[in-house]
């Protein structure tokens, strides 16, 4: 009798669970309270109100860099400290466009990131539109020389943003494009959805073979007049200026903070957000917002009656927008000491908007971690999806070291309505959904801090972020 | 027997029916024409395209009134011409505005129409912040000496704006009631709903024996950012430095087109919208969307095989934003002359929204046009609504003249999000939704100059619009 009593507590215990049934309620309790937790509001409204926009390498970065160290300091994490790297700068300058021919209208326009400015006159030249990056490489290059190209590619909406991969090589490669053919400079339509008059700025590249020329978007509406207007038929002439320019190289740095693993504190698990952002804006949800549930949910793991199991190590990474230099700094500083140690890790880097999907890169032994995911984040609406996750931004560099990763897909309908955009502000995180945000954050952290059953190796294959 | 088929089809036949059957059915294929009609938004789009913003007595305005004058002749409407009106002029300059502490963060903002500037160097001074004009009317001087005063009044969204009128004040009076008590400047929160950053400006008025000091807008979040500054109870400092300032006065003109009418050519139905808009926009919901639902209306009723029996008078007006200066100008140069022979006037000035409703102002005997009207637009979603219309903007000056008016009442949910902003582009009007406003307005048109019954006298009182 004591035998056949004992054989059934035996088989009601999960035999050597990877993920304990505590730890899934300690999860379930960190979840609950992240959901009424303003925590990561509060955070990423102290970033905005006291420093606002914070451009890579700009004075408003330093102020950032301060905050964060003072703030993390001052959620008591068990070590808060910064790696510094180096990084091309480049200021915005002021531009102005104008259509000269056949109406004169005023644009709105932004310089995009890393290009170069006009002379101080100005260029005055004639529009060559084309609907795509790929029709502006198919073009006559007679159809091109001396002008001013315009690629008027749409965005449409979609709530994993999809398109913007699409879209956006008008943006980073339309200079080189146009350039190759005589162009004096490139406007793209914007890389946004939405209706808005914001127009939106990003980085764009140049080749080292090829002329620079100035490079900058059109907010949507004034894209949409400029297409009228060619569409009548008539030659359209613009002048524009703009002073931007590079600047010479500075130092700035990944902000890091800890919560000291209690059993193998060499064993990590990183969760992410970017410092930096762009500069016409607040920097709210790019990425405030992935900085403060970073922050947030390594300070609810803190808060716990016991540390958990493994170190949680929160990086805000810095020059994010301007080439992931702060993701490629850390990679290249911790792949010869414990990147091997990173046991999981994950960014949010894609707005506050609710997350609908965690997908994963488990090698074959995460199942145990997988269940117990999928236990606490169905009731929040998340579902546990692909096992073809990237990491999100700087995160997804890992994955070619070996490193588990993780993707909480937030809903981004409207995410590039105000991406790199001026009305990137705070008003467009709704509090409720950033707390479910850090609810799903927190306790994926939490079980991948105490699952012991190892998530690699995980699949080969470049899945993107 | 043919006694009683005599009184049968008496009977049947409406007793000289102020709106006969046939006049319906002729409205009828007005509303469904259109509905798919293109006609309003091309004409809208026309406007944005070729002119753009024009505000009352600037270069541009010329360049639209010259505009209208053309288009409304390729129209091919009966008579074409202008009225000349005196307004003074007013220009905006440049702007700049900077939180100095406890954050230095930059402010969107936007001067207020009529609003002097600043000297060269501007204004440095701390805030002294209220939650609506009631509270600055309050306030003891000792608490506003000096500062600049921030009003924080907030606007609801609503389907009829009605917040407008209820937040408005702080806007056109806030310079008045903060000079009073010894202030340097005034800013207030924006008058508009949504999210966005664009500030909202709108004309602000000065009393002739209290001082003069510069009133701004501040964009919705940029007012939420000096909140949570002042709300920290550390004080606030603005740097406000602004070029706006008066101008002289300048002659400009109401543009008028008639449909002669055929069979009492003396007696009018009036339809309008206003030619001018704000200076930042593409003014296309505000008010490019109502001078083209008043041209197609006059057009589709134009193109028909027989002139309708009385006048169509469409006019654009002038200087709405300003101060309804054409309004104005039209009453006083047609009290004398044929205002008394305005059967019937409305105008569109609220957006490109869907129709909902009509109120109107008829006087006892309109009960055959209002049974018309119900049955005509009923099936397009329009209700007929209060006897107690104000008619819309300039036309709400007309009922003081006993003239008969309706407001077809438009869905202005989103219209604050994007009103007297640099946002209020062309993309904000649904073609669809215009149609709809075009469908309704033709038809009410038409109906009114058939009636034969007349609509005055018209209830006392002061509806508002």
């Amino acid at each position: 009798m004591r035998k056949l009593l004992a054989s059934l507590l035996i088989a009601s215990l999960p035999a050597a669970a990877a993920v304990t049934e505590q730890d899934i309620q300690t999860a379930q309790k960190l979840r609950d309270q992240a959901l009424s937790s303003p925590l990561a509001y509060d955070l990423v409204k102290s970033l905005v109100v006291e420093v606002g926009p914070r451009l890579a390498g700009s004075e408003n970065n330093k102020k950032a860099e301060d905050w964060a160290v003072a703030k993390l300091k001052s959620l008591g994490f068990d070590k808060v400290y910064t790696e510094a790297l180096t990084i091309p700068t480049w200021t915005r300058g002021t531009i102005h466009a104008e259509i000269e021919a056949p109406y004169r209208q005023h644009l709105a326009i932004t310089a995009l990131g890393n290009s170069v400015g006009t002379d101080a006159k100005g260029i005055d030249a004639e529009v060559a539109f084309f609907d795509s990056l790929d029709d502006l490489k198919a073009a006559d290059p007679k159809e091109v020389k001396g002008k001013i190209v315009f690629i008027n590619k749409r965005m449409a909406r979609a709530q994993d943003g999809f398109q913007y991969g699409t879209t956006v090589g008008a943006r980073s490669r339309g200079a080189i494009e146009a350039a190759k053919l005589g162009a004096k400079a490139v406007l793209i339509r914007s890389v946004g959805t939405g209706l808005s008059r914001f127009p939106h700025t990003g980085m764009m590249h140049y080749q080292d073979d090829v002329e620079k020329i100035p490079a900058a978007a059109v907010a949507v509406p004034d894209a949409n007049l400029l297409e009228a207007m060619v569409k009548e038929g008539k030659p359209v002439r613009l002048h524009l200026e703009m002073t931007a320019k590079p600047g010479p190289e500075t130092t700035v740095h990944n902000v890091i903070a800890e919560v000291t693993g209690s059993e193998k504190p060499d064993e990590i698990v990183l969760i992410a957000g970017h410092l930096d952002s762009w500069d016409e804006g607040q920097g709210a949800i790019d990425d405030g917002a992935g900085i403060a549930l970073a922050a947030a949910a390594g300070k609810l793991i803190k808060d716990l009656p016991r540390r958990p199991k493994r170190t949680i190590r929160v990086v805000f990474f810095a020059a994010e927008e301007v080439g992931l230099f702060g993701g490629k700094a850390y990679v290249a500083q911790h792949k010869d000491t414990d990147l091997a140690k990173h046991v999981l890790a994950g960014e949010s880097d894609f707005g506050a908007g609710r997350i609908y999907r965690i997908d994963t890169r488990f090698g074959p032994k995460g199942d145990d971690l997988s269940a117990a995911l999928n236990k606490v984040l169905g009731p929040i609406g998340v579902d546990v999806g692909s096992n073809q996750a990237g990491g999100g931004s700087e995160v997804s560099l890992m994955p070619a070291f070996g490193v588990p990763v993780v993707s909480l897909r937030q809903d981004g309908t409207h995410y590039f309505d105000y991406h790199h955009t001026a009305d990137d502000t705070l008003n467009k995180i709704v509090p409720a959904e950033l707390a479910q945000n850090l609810a799903a954050w927190v306790s994926t952290v939490y079980l991948a801090a105490q699952n012991d059953s190892p998530l690699r190796p995980i699949p080969e294959g470049d899945f993107g972020e």
